[in-house]
């Protein structure tokens, strides 16, 4: 088994093992149900490998991973009431297999559980992590409310754009990277580069989300194309399209987006059509190129052996190569 | 000033000062809203009170006080959307005055931010901070939820009464004191001992107020009496008058508080008529004295200055005859 797959087996196991208190029921069977439907554990998987890479201790880092996979699916049971999500990893969502109060409630609960996971390492790490874990939470509020705002909002710029995934997405990565570094007493510079790396990587890894809903090979991608493109969301491909388009596209575009009746499959063949028409393809892969790059410069400046900088590497080439 | 007015200008003058950032606005907005609407500050109070009755100093104890008020602020904004209350303290409520995801999303926020002031003491202290209030924090939220299923539920025990009240309210209340006694550095027992005070306090504290819904004076209570019966909720007194009541009398109450359509003044002259004809008032009265008295005892159980439980004991007083 190589490091990668053991790390994801440690923290599979370690959600496996956890027990949850049986009452009162509606509070922690929704916990229970949200923890045990798998996903890719990604979070956690980047605090372990950071941890490693700085020649930390694993069982050190354990715990604070399981925390940031605890808050990451507790902000998940939120936004899904929020963005009204019947579906997630194609199951119900707990506030539709449940109700609303619950998903607060239940939500409420996981995060302070994720504090109480946070917390069970050497005490000596402990004010640090939470330095960084009740930063990067307070973030990824904002990032969801940033990207609420966008949906009322006619003006979101490429740069409004950026900012509300680097805190919705991209800060939790970096959080979770530089966890690991911490536990690992790695040196002040190379914490704050693998928090850069994080941020890159998380940017890049949303963009190649939303390029991966229109350009995506769907066998490989495992879900339909256009299913932004039919939802109105501006993504970075809509922006992107936007700042290329003369005034005629645009307004074609503006349209389209708004234009809440038609048949799906029309939409999503009429705003591709104009996509390609503007060149977007090209033009976003190579900014997550940029991005993706970025990552990797900032990963070559830290201190540690070349081998496990190469293993991470790996770990994020595996993330970044999913739709070939 | 004395001591417990000093401590109210100190924790006011403390959240007065607190800057929170100005975007993204709908989630600041809300929260600087809801801290600057006042209140007793009846925890952050007991935070200070406890850590100086043993010996601590108040300066340490600051942003933990600050952080469980801000906790308490979060717990109510969600519980606002649960109970679909309309006003607070007078005021509309945040999901009311805003929308229900910006509440959610807002509370998720302040919860981070009370993590962040709970951890800025003395590092020593922070690992057994954060254990007493992510436990509290995770109780309160089992408490609330035993409180909506209640709603639901016709064998509702006193038992099961005294345990939701312990878990809603009595235990932040009793974690308050436990964080300021752990910045006090006070010995173990007298730790666990303000904790038991905080818990029996906290059940006096609930009872009361259940009481003075149907017994309070209008004009001291200032609000006005039977509000719980018009909303049907099964509180201390329901619960003990069905403990009491006769098969007849069990119906009578029972079908009283199913009529959902009944003039809402002639609904809580028929209940408060069974309550006194079961004597209720006696009753209740009496154990709420016999967790007042259980409080005290364990007041004096800890080992601090004559003169400092004396001004603990006032403090309570005062919360106690708020209705005298």
């Amino acid at each position: 088994m190589n490091q990668i797959s053991e790390f994801h087996s440690l923290i599979n196991k370690l959600i496996r093992e956890q027990q949850f208190p049986s009452t009162p029921e509606e509070l922690y069977a929704p916990i229970e149900y949200v923890m045990s439907q798998g996903g890719k554990r990604l979070r956690p998987m980047l605090t372990l490998l950071a941890c490693d890479m700085f020649g930390g201790k694993t069982e050190d880092a354990l715990y604070p991973a399981l925390a940031i996979e605890v808050f990451h699916n507790f902000t998940l049971v939120h936004d899904d009431i929020m963005d009204k999500a019947p579906l997630r990893r194609g199951k119900e969502t707990v506030y539709k297999k449940w109700n609303s109060d619950i998903a607060i409630l239940s939500g409420d609960t996981m995060f302070a559980m994720a504090y109480q996971y946070a917390v069970r390492t050497q005490s000596a790490f402990i004010p640090d992590i939470l330095d960084v874990f009740s930063k990067a939470a307070i973030e990824v509020c904002e990032g969801q409310q940033y990207d609420m705002n966008f949906e009322q909002q006619d003006d979101v710029s490429i740069e409004d754009y950026i900012r509300m995934i680097t805190l919705k997405t991209a800060v939790l990565l970096a959080a979770s990277l530089k966890i690991g570094a911490i536990i690992a007493s790695a040196d002040k510079k190379s914490v704050q580069e693998i928090y850069n790396f994080g941020i890159a990587l998380g940017i890049a890894f949303q963009l190649q989300d939303d390029f991966l809903d229109v350009y995506g090979d769907e066998s490989t991608f495992g879900k339909k194309n256009g299913g932004d493109i039919v939802a109105n969301k501006k993504t970075f491909l809509y922006l992107k399209a936007m700042t290329f388009a003369d005034k005629d596209k645009a307004r074609q575009l503006h349209q389209l987006y708004l234009d809440k009746g038609m048949n799906p499959q029309e939409k999503i063949e009429k705003v591709t059509a104009i996509f390609n028409q503007l060149e977007i393809e090209k033009s976003v892969k190579s900014t997550i190129d940029w991005y993706y790059q970025q990552a990797m410069s900032h990963l070559d400046h830290c201190t540690a052996p070349e081998s496990r900088i190469t293993l991470m590497k790996g770990f994020a080439d595996q993330l970044y190569q999913r739709n070939h």
